[in-house]
Order: C-alpha cells, then sequence, then structure tokens
C-alpha cells in the first residue's frame, strides 16, 4: 500500500477552534477537563440508520496532530494570540481519551457516536477535523449501503471520482462506499492507499479514436483477452455495438476459451436495453457475458430496474453516490456534554426550544441490546458513565419523550456501542483490515428488522435514556434558565 | 503562505485512464495527437450560468504529474500492462498543450472551458482529476456567487468545513467560495494556503463552560476586546443573549471606545430575532453592533430574509454552500473532439438520440461578443480553430438548434474565452492572485444581464456556432452510422 506523504492537517480547523483555545488559556481553564460528544440529528434521506466511517482518518489526525514553526508564524501574525499560548502550541499533543461506534456499525440519531474526554483546548481543537471526516465517509458510507441493499445481491461498483468535492472526497469517498457494500472502485489511488480493488476498461474516446467500433473492440480483446468490458453505445447500442461486441468475443476469445467478458450500457433506456442485449447476447451462446450498466443510478432507480427485470450484472455508481446526491450533508454535531470540577464530572446541556433538539448530557455509555434468541437489535440505551447494564436480569426501557410506552426485556444481550480509541492520548485501538470492516457492517446491518431498512418512512428504532440518565437530563432543563 | 506537502496525486485517475494509456501504447496509438474539450451540460440550481474555478490546482497537478517507483511497481502487480508502457510511465510528464477559461469567469453550457491537444495517452490520463478539480470548484464557486447575490451588499461568509467531503473540499472549497464572492472563511488553512481571511470567535461550549453566560461573554472580551462577536443563543437569546451582551460591551468595550463587536444569531427565526435584537441594541445606543446569522442558510433563505426586512449585517454560510446541497453535482465532462492523422486534424463527433447531447466537433475557438457600447455580454461563438472573428466587421449569430432565429451585430467586442495555460508541457500562464480572480468574477458577472442572473427560470444566454463549425457537426453527424 502506497504511503502517501501526510499532510499536516492541524490547522485545518474553524478558526474559533483557536480563538477559544486561547481564550480558555488566558482565562484559566487551559487544563480543565471537558467531555464532548459527537452525535447526529437526521438520517440522510430520510433513512432509519447511518453507516458509521471515517474514523481511520481521525486516528491519523490526532496521531499527526502538532503545530509546525510555520503555523505558529503564521498565527503570530494575527496578533491577537497570547504568546504564553503559542509558546503552548509549540508543544502541543493530544493527551485525552477518545471513546468511538467502530467504523462498519449502523447508527441511530441523538446516540454518541465519538466521546471525547481532553482537556479544554485540545477537546475543542479537533473538533472540525473530527466532525468534517466522520459527517463525510458515514455520508457515502450509507448513501452506499442504501444502493448496495436495493441491488439485491449484484455487484456495485463506485465510478464517481470526477464527480467528487476534490481529491479526499473522491480517496476516502471510494474508501466509505467499500465499508458500505460496494464490490470495487474506479479510483485506481484508493486501491493504492487502502486496497481495495480498482478497475475499468475503456470510454467513448476509445472507440472513437479508432476507424470503426469494431476495430476499438479488437483492439481492445487483443490487448485485453481477459476481463474484457467492451462499451456498446458510442454509436448505435443495439444495431452497432452490441452485434460488434458478440462479434468480437467469438472470433476473438470463445475460441480460446475465455468467457469472463462483459458489455457496459451507459445511456439510454437501460431496462430495455439489458433486456435486449441480453437476448442478442443468450442467442449468440453467449451466455457468460455480463451486462454492467452505469447512467446517473442511485437506489431509487436501481430499485425500479430490478422490478422491472431489468438484465443487469453489474451497477456502475457514480455522482449520485459520491456526493449522495439526493442529501448531500450529514449532520454530524459536537457538543459539550460535562466538564471536571475538583475531580467530579459537572453534566452540562445545551437547552432548546424544540425538546427533541437537547442535547443528551453527562458523560455517558451506550449498550446496543440485541435478542437473546434472534440476534435481532431491539433498542439502544444511553446509560451515564457509571451504569452498567447487566443482560442477565430483566431491563425496562421507555421512549424518553413518551415515557408512558415502556417494554421489559428478559433475554437479551448488552453490547457497549463505543469502544476506547485513546487512552491518556496512546492509541489503544488499531482500526481493523478495511475487509473486516466491510464484513462488520454486513454482519451488523442484517440485525437491523426490514422496518428499519425501509428506504422511506422507516420504522424509528428506539434511542433510550437510562432513569438515572433521564432524570439528570430533566433536571439540567430545569436549572438552565438560572444560567440566563 | 503554506508550503503545503504536496502528495503526488497522478494515480488519482479511473482506472480506465491507464487501461486505456497501455491500450494505446500496444496499438500503436502511443503518439497520436488528440483533442479533448471539457465542458457542462447543466448549471447547477436551474441557473443562468456558472462560475469557471479549480484551473489552479489542475495546473499544479500538472506540473507535478509523475509515476514513482512505488506507483509502477503497484501497476505491474496488476498483470496486465506491458513492460514497455510501464518503462515509459517511469519518464512520463506532459508535453500537450492546454487552453482554459480563467477562474472566475462566468461559462455556459455546451462550450468548451478547458481544451487539450496532446498525445492519446496523457491526454486521457489527466481526464478525472481535470474535471473532478474544475467539476468541485465550479459547483462551489457558482453556489457561492448565487448566495451572495442574494444577500445584496451584505457580507457573506463561508462556515462550512465540518460538513465539506472531506479536507480537499473544505480547503479548496472555500477558496472557490471566495472566488465567487464569499469574503472569508473559517477555515484556517485556507487562510494559511491561500491568503483568504479567516475569521470566527466562540461555539456554544464556550458559553457552556462558564457558571453563567455574563461570565462567558466577559471572559471573552477580556481576552478579545477587538472584533468580539457573542454567540447569544446558547440560552434565550432575547431574554438572556441580548441583554447579557449588551450589558458586556457597555461595561467592557465602550468605556475604551471600541465599537467593533457584534453578536451572532445561530438557532430560533432569523428574521424575528434580528429585527428584536437590533431594537434592543439601539435603543441601548449600540447602533455600530453588527449582527451576525447562521443557521442552514442559502440564496432562498437570504432572499426571503432581505424581502421580511430582517436586520442582517454579515451572513454566515454553512453545510449549504460547501456542499452546493440543492445541486451538488457539477456536470462537467471530457470528450474526444478530434485526432491529428499525418499532421491533419480530423474532427471527431459523439452522437446521441438526444440532439442537444451530441458534441461540438473539432479543435475550436470561443470567443465572447460584448455589445461595445454597453460592455454587456451578448453571446459566446464557437468557431473552428482556424477562423477568426474580425469585430470591426458585422457578425450573423444564429441559434445552431434554431438556425432562423438569427442576429446581425455591428457594435461588438470579440474576446477569445479560453487562453493558453501550457505550451508542449510548458506553463505558459501564471494563476492570477486570487484578489484578482474575485474581482475578475465580480466584473465579469457584471457583464450580464439581470435575465440570465435571475435565480429561477433565467434567460438562456447564447452559445452559438460558426457556419463552418455547424456545417463540419451536421457532417460528421451523417458520416456517423457508416462507424457502425
Amino acid at each position: 500500500m502506497k504511503k502517501v506523504n501526510k499532510v499536516n492537517l492541524s490547522m485545518l480547523c474553524d478558526f474559533y477552534e483557536l480563538t477559544m483555545g486561547n481564550g480558555y488559556f488566558e482565562s484559566g481553564y487551559k487544563d480543565s477537563i471537558t467531555y464532548f460528544d459527537m452525535f447526529f440529528r437526521t438520517v440522510p434521506d430520510g433513512g432509519g440508520f447511518a453507516i458509521a466511517a471515517g474514523l481511520e482518518q481521525v486516528i491519523d489526525y490526532i496521531e499527526n496532530l502538532h503545530f509546525d514553526e510555520e503555523d505558529i508564524e503564521f498565527l503570530r501574525q494575527k496578533k491577537i494570540f497570547s504568546k504564553d499560548f503559542l509558546e503552548y502550541l509549540r508543544g502541543f499533543k493530544f493527551t485525552g481519551d477518545i471513546y468511538a461506534v467502530p467504523e462498519g456499525t449502523p447508527i441511530f440519531p441523538n446516540e454518541p457516536i465519538v466521546t471525547v474526554r481532553a482537556p479544554a483546548i485540545q477537546a475543542q481543537l479537533i473538533e472540525t477535523f473530527l466532525l468534517m471526516s466522520i459527517n463525510h465517509q458515514t455520508l457515502i458510507a450509507t448513501k452506499a449501503n442504501r444502493i448496495v441493499r436495493a441491488a439485491q445481491g449484484r455487484t456495485v461498483l463506485e465510478f464517481g471520482s470526477r464527480r467528487a468535492h476534490g481529491s479526499d472526497a473522491a480517496v476516502t469517498g471510494a474508501r466509505a462506499a467499500y465499508i458500505g457494500g460496494c464490490a470495487g472502485t474506479a479510483c485506481t489511488l484508493t486501491d493504492q492507499i487502502y486496497g481495495i480493488p480498482a478497475g475499468g476498461t475503456m470510454a467513448h474516446s476509445w472507440v472513437q479514436m479508432f476507424d470503426s467500433e469494431y476495430d476499438a473492440f479488437r483492439a481492445y480483446c487483443e490487448v485485453y483477452p481477459e476481463n474484457a468490458v467492451l462499451l456498446v453505445d458510442t454509436y448505435n447500442t443495439l444495431k452497432s455495438g452490441v452485434p460488434n461486441a458478440i462479434r468480437v468475443f467469438k472470433e476473438m476469445l470463445v475460441p480460446r476459451g475465455i468467457t469472463n467478458f462483459a458489455i457496459r450500457l451507459d445511456s439510454g433506456d437501460i431496462s430495455y436495453l439489458s433486456k435486449r442485449a441480453r437476448k442478442m447476447l443468450d442467442e449468440a451462446g453467449l451466455h457468460s457475458c455480463k451486462i454492467v450498466a452505469s447512467n446517473a443510478l442511485d437506489e431509487h432507480l436501481i430499485n425500479d430496474l430490478m422490478m422491472q427485470g431489468a438484465k443487469i450484472d453489474i451497477f456502475g455508481v457514480g455522482e449520485r453516490l459520491i456526493t449522495s446526491k439526493s442529501s448531500p450533508v450529514f449532520d454530524g454535531v459536537y457538543k459539550l456534554t460535562a466538564i471536571e470540577q475538583n475531580g467530579e464530572i459537572i453534566p452540562k446541556i445545551k437547552v432548546s426550544e424544540n425538546t427533541a433538539k437537547i442535547t443528551n448530557p453527562h458523560f455517558k455509555r451506550v449498550y446496543r441490546l440485541y435478542d437473546r434468541e434472534s440476534g435481532m437489535a431491539i433498542a439502544d440505551q444511553l446509560c451515564v458513565y457509571d451504569e452498567v447494564i447487566d443482560d442477565s436480569k430483566p431491563l425496562t426501557i421507555f421512549d424518553p419523550l413518551a415515557t408512558w410506552k415502556r417494554k421489559t426485556l428478559t433475554s437479551f444481550i448488552a453490547k457497549p456501542l463505543l469502544v476506547p480509541i485513546f487512552k491518556n492520548g496512546k492509541r489503544v485501538y488499531e482500526s481493523p483490515p478495511i475487509e473486516e470492516i466491510k464484513a462488520h457492517c454486513e454482519q451488523q446491518v442484517a440485525t437491523l428488522w426490514d422496518e428499519v431498512k425501509r428506504f422511506e418512512n422507516p420504522h424509528n428504532y428506539y434511542v433510550d435514556l437510562s432513569q438515572k440518565l433521564l432524570d439528570i437530563k430533566l433536571k439540567l432543563v430545569k436549572e438552565s434558565a438560572g444560567k440566563e
């Protein structure tokens, strides 16, 4: 794998992280321990869950966090930071704790997906990059998972680099798409860095370069007899493209016993063309020839194509995946949940006129509760950090906004959702190989009921609070008026 | 400015660029000269024009284009590339010509915005990065320009890093937003690399860290007496936030003669709150206090706020700008337009069942025609490379899809739209300083009629073909059936 030059991204932060940092430093809060949660409020595309991704890049960032001389000089010239603060930045490193949901895990609104415990300046400084990386990759992994589920077992490939929002979006976007279930990417650099299989064969320009389509196909199969995918829509898909492809396959590949070839449709009505092409290929005895389709696809169009019986084996998905076009924002936020004073953890809350937007205070633990028999996920339970769920005893859970809706679980397994990533600034977690992350995603999505997986108007998965946490929350809401 | 470690992005290409490259190499087309155009088909958000951006990063990429030993080793392991091709990549550099529209220029569908003349392998290899960079930054510059026009002279700041699609989207996205008209960004690294002013003051967490909102505001103004922007919506905007801000400004800043402070609204009904806050500030004599608003803003919401007389001086725009949320894809494509054979330029075309999607063939020149008196842009004219428009003589232009719609221009100025960027692989163009690009954008947008600038259903600006180019196009369309 390629060792890319790591650009120092420590300065990739909102400027207010630095003004607040200097402010905490100057106001005597330099060493105050704070707790922050990252959580999100809405699932993209109105879906039932998201797929966590982007943690590995956060880990790299935290481990590389430092300020170079030129960074400090740049900040000095702003003439608003104290000499002592700039000196402090010179030796800056992250010394806190981070807990996070492993990549590939389904996640739900209003539960912590990352918890940070660190001195105020540090916890604040990492906000922008942490949100950006996890918001971005979670967005793409979530979209990929929707598209892959729509394809019902057909292969989905990520083809979107040219429409990605810059180079990082192309490369880490393809990584996230793979976690969400894509089988590969068109992006060469993603393969080189992350070992995600890249593939691709020809554009229309290849066909146009030659005197005829037939010559172009022949030339291609001459160089690449194995895995040849011929693009058949440059002139006329059914009158010319498919017949020429069949002729070349039969002349050049079939006699050599080669059967792993395909055609690609990239325009026109994919459903109609794929059925006609399949018929022509079958009538020519080319049953092994696969059909690849790529043209403004997403989960809805693939769903429709599947319902219409389109004869497509492989979907190439571009701009609508790499930008999550129909829902291009993942709304993860990063909120203060507690501070330490004299060794005591003091919970903090951010109220809002909208009840659902009031934050869940305190340093928390999150459990995912699975039915012991079926293995299916029942609910997530947010607890105070010192609460432990004993899954050998019955547990009553309830809706925190409608506390009369209660359910007692008697046969369940409780698994902590977040795992330690950093302890006192030291990494205590090894990112799994990408194949394991992808497999974890598939396996965990299988624990969700179909009702939660519906594309439109899915069933709300329960994210509940323990009684202790709810009591603290309600007390803080009442007290918050006093802060005014 | 920060000299960032430049990551070698030569491998950031769709894999098919490499398979085609090797194919051209093996098929004897290695040195065949090809011409490619980048153009786009639809303006994002249904607007009337886009703002070109992203060229500077393409220039950097082309100048750095090379394959390292580890890249070649990676490709060798794919076992599909010839030894000679891999050897060729070892000494690979770009030796062709590139013409492009300068950044900040308004551009229209179906006209070349980049033209590449280079050996087939080279022209093909740069496709992915070139499209990605220009698609991305043009998208964001275009969105920023819409938002800035909606704000009618009020300041617009870019606040979106945390919702950007990765680090490059945050940094170059903020650059593009600045070109499009934003006055600054929250992203520190963008300031450091591109000299685009970054700013920012506090998050809700700052206010929550202190025992009271009043204490938090005092602590902030203690450290930052100049340009203090107090976030007033942590508890209750009108009952607590604004009164506390007024109190602190009057206690700490006014007595020192400081008047450059502001409050920031980040939730609730921005229109109502800004009017009430303005009244409270004015009644307290704080007429100089500015009001910053930031909460899911875009051109439509800003338009509405302006119509309702909201008292906002500065708009902070986040996710809806940095992702161009309502229209997150810029659909630039890269198509073969000609090849050279024995020194002759042979035009090529890509037909389509949809007439409007048939490409404009040939190596072309593009002129923008301005009215000599008003200075306003009239139309863009695509010509064959050897045609020159003499603006001292009358010129008849016509709609290429409705050739009976004709207009004769008698008093106009014709300016070439594309300028040479590379000649024989050597850069012949210096990217202007970012301030000049931004000024060029503002000045060129001023040459467009209001009808073209309307947000919804704007007037179609004319992009016409010369008679010579149209004749060649129609001839090629007829001939294309023969390629089948």
